[in-house]
């Protein structure tokens, strides 16, 4: 455990802003097999989407494969990816886990390695109720080094962070935003509502077709997976929201509904999206596309189909 | 990753019989607080549940909490567990992960503890088709150093062990059984069915109210939670369905119906049955009640209440 | 609405038996078109049945296609099976609705027609609570003139009978037992339990491939889909688990596994069972095999391979 | 069934606009029973939705509790409807059934009535495949005498409208748009996708809180169950986002929030919305709030409550 003093040192390199707002992708994890990160893909992507203005960095998230990943890769991706970003944005790390020491440990890396926040979904293979998820909660906040952001996931976690939940556990101190990727936009709109006088409460939208909707009705940001490939229309888009620029916000809007219409379901509903991706970012020649176990790279005729998608998306000449 | 002929050597000393049959209790784990083994309660319920006439024991189970053990913490246990076995009967090991890296290397630990088998549940964070499930069993087998059940535990993994799948899976060298918690009978009789020439492939119930039916109709022995209080109770209730005493089945069964109405509703959906098990062993003065993040001890009022389950079942006095 | 002396004269041709015991089949409703009764077909299933030994019928209900037929065809079959059945078993009737009106109406058509008792599953558009539940089958037995068989069938419903919920409407007048259809053999086994006293409180099983276990664990017989087809099976197997004859419940166990798994599959989950049985009693001469919408009968290449499974099962030679 | 030139006739006294746009509530069935229509209160109703400005009105819907109505009782709701608005606006019906016939039989009803176009959700007892459910609306769209709307209410119904299913239902005779109840944004930002070529084609989002977002980015309009209380509201949240006037569409925004989620929990989840709305309305003098089976009017207490909801909104005073 860390004292409260250490933590303040620790993140010094990349303070988390008072209040973050923007794109921060959930990063996909450059693998050259199924436990061997690929170090040099890693450094591209990571330069591709500074390029591209992102405001952040989300490290082992859904879309990052992190509960697939190795404890001893997911703690090279963290030191590779802070150091890489040397303090330009803040980076989260993803620390769910369904064991509580494994998830205060992730985050004690996380803050050595100078990463701003962490981020964390309800464990996941006992479904807790929302009392012992909130008292989870609590227990784990004592032990935790950085900043966390609450992670609405129930497709995964099969457990809703219920409205009341969240606000809960939004009065424990270091508790500073919400991730919502459960695509449920009532939800969304609630808890806006809810922390409409808490602008340092950071309110995320996952799913990237429902990001102009999140920020023009009073969300702060997005964790758009499409930002890997295409940094720069998601913060377009975020942009435009934000300075309530509707028509730029429409045509903005239909390009990311291409894109992840395109890209997203030719691998199947499982890990689709982090395979459409990397399969996309391997075109690209910025990162290989290996996977982690259960999962496979997507297959040559899946693989001419993403080229067509780059060509239409005008990300691929030719 | 273990040679093949390091394999016979290590799980030499307990090793699984040609067909595994009877009752293996998902055994609780035993804890003093979130992260710390009751070294001594954990010997005491070995010595019970070997008195008991138990034919093997499963830990790292859902009734073992397993997925919420801190790594350490499971290889303490399996270490502890298989020097006080000592070759009296197999040790089953969980080594059901998001991380096929981390399964690989909890294997590794069982084998060389001395464990006769591993036992897998589908990776449980994202959902995998039976098409990926199977790929990752096939490459997951290549480096086991020890036998494998499969286990299907949908309500936990969000996805069935189909039964085409568990066909192929079954004639991968190494696979031996499969434990099904799904409750679902027709599931297991169409298992039964398929397998009735291979009486080498081992199939065990999950749900102790369901043992019964499973042993007159084919299937060959259960892993029971309450098992892991009355041990001699699951034993002699498979035993009379082997033997096919219908009457004493029917006398048997009502008492297993009995425990594990009364104990297990207490605690909650998420770990309810591990919450009454410990309660109840706990007032035993078998093991301490502790539970893993995210769940805690049963409170005052429920013990008391576990108590008088204890007294109707005649396993406390006055 | 009926007076309670109307309505013991208008069952008095078909008395519910004080304990219902055995198979009573859900029978197919044959049609000549999506909205035209087969009558012929009918009178040939009905002594098929009757001479294959069953001990009741059950109409309107799953397998009957009960809640996709027309009011009128729903009156038209009521009438003409009570006619040919003539007291010879008890008919009863499904009334299941989301409307309380029209459950009650069919209700009285069935008093009428001179059948046994009706059979009521939750109201499935809306999803009521337990309470609302039981509230309203409170209402719903005011009104009616038949005996009332509560029929759990969460998969179509959305709703689970709790057995609480059982346990409190098995108080009210007239309701004389349930149909189970969820294929949960531990809520079927707590409810053998609750009523271990109460022998007039009927426990039937829906799934087939359940009813050795049923019968053999104390409850009363079965609502076996498989039985439009091979009745005199179905009865057997009824007749030797009621007399404990383990070998026979084997043999006749494994044949109904047979049947139901090589029938039911070929025409997808929305209605493949009545889609297999309409087809194989149509390849029979029996009955025809239209569908009610918005199913269509299984297609050629499907029909052949139900004549392969018909010849395997003995019932089609050549 | 009716020949084409008798529809034209039939509905011609409200017919349907070429692209109908704007806020037709569902509107809620005033009872004074649960199987006794509160007819001066139906009248009152609706004077006070067209005083309000909706673009239509949508009876026999979810809110409306059409599935748990008698069909006599529909008859009279339609018909009292249609002879109330008397053209003013279009009056769409739905008729989704689990039988095919009377789903038919009530579209028939309906056109006779004067309605301008009917409203269909998968039947829902049996969840059809896809194709089945494609091959079902293009036989009953053969039977129908008035424009179709496609309803997809997945919570309800079991079974998602696929985009595919509702691509190739859209190039049917006669149907003219969808409502969308699946409160999935992604879905719905889809189908706006799929017919921004096809203006003709109507895309309605069922709920309120989604109605902002859902105009903003291309949907025509939405059926909103808080319009039965306070149309104006949602008139002009509509208009506000036709107009792009952001400002007025966020302020508008957080009083439907306000109004959704202070009035429709009290109920529960079954029909809390419709509980709501018809106690409020009857505070107000409006309607009567009687349920129909299984569901009851909210309790005095709730009703307490309900008063201070109408206060803070405004539309009560004292």
């Amino acid at each position: 455990m860390v004292s409260p003093s250490e933590r303040r040192i620790q993140s010094a390199s990349t303070p988390l802003p008072r209040s973050l707002r923007g794109i921060i992708p959930p990063m996909v994890t450059p693998l050259l097999d199924y436990d061997k990160l690929d170090a040099a893909g890693l450094e591209r992507l990571i330069e591709h989407l500074l390029r591209g203005g992102v405001h952040g960095l989300f490290i082992l998230g859904t879309t990052g494969e992190g509960p697939s990943l190795s404890y001893r890769l997911r703690r090279e991706l963290i030191e590779r990816t802070c150091r890489q970003v040397n303090g330009r944005v803040p980076v989260l790390v993803g620390i769910t886990d369904t064991a509580f020491v494994e998830s205060a440990q992730v985050a004690g890396l996380a803050a050595q390695a100078g990463a701003a926040a962490v981020v964390l979904a309800p464990p996941y293979y006992f479904a807790p109720s929302q009392a012992e998820l909130l008292e989870y909660v609590e227990h784990l906040v004592r032990q935790l080094p950085l900043p966390l952001f609450l992670y609405n996931q129930p497709s995964q976690t099969k457990v809703l962070l219920e409205i009341e939940t969240v606000r809960r556990a939004a009065e424990l101190p270091g508790v500073v935003g919400l991730k919502d990727s459960s695509a449920n936009m009532i939800y969304f709109h609630r808890l806006v509502s809810l922390f409409q006088d808490r602008p340092d409460f950071t309110l995320l939208v996952g799913p990237e077709e429902l990001l102009a909707e999140a920020v023009l009705l009073g969300g702060h940001g997005g964790v758009s997976g499409g930002a890997n490939l295409h940094p720069r229309l998601y913060v377009q888009l975020y942009e435009a929201a934000w300075g309530r620029d509707l028509d730029r916000v429409a045509a903005l809007h239909r390009q990311v509904l291409q894109l992840s219409s395109g890209l997203y379901s030719l691998g199947g509903p499982g890990a689709g999206v982090s395979k459409g991706l990397k399969c996309a970012l391997s075109i690209l020649g910025i990162c290989a596309d290996s996977m982690a176990e259960p999962f496979q790279r997507l297959d040559p005729s899946q693989r001419t189909r993403v080229e067509q998608q780059l060509r239409a998306l005008g990300l691929l000449s030719g």
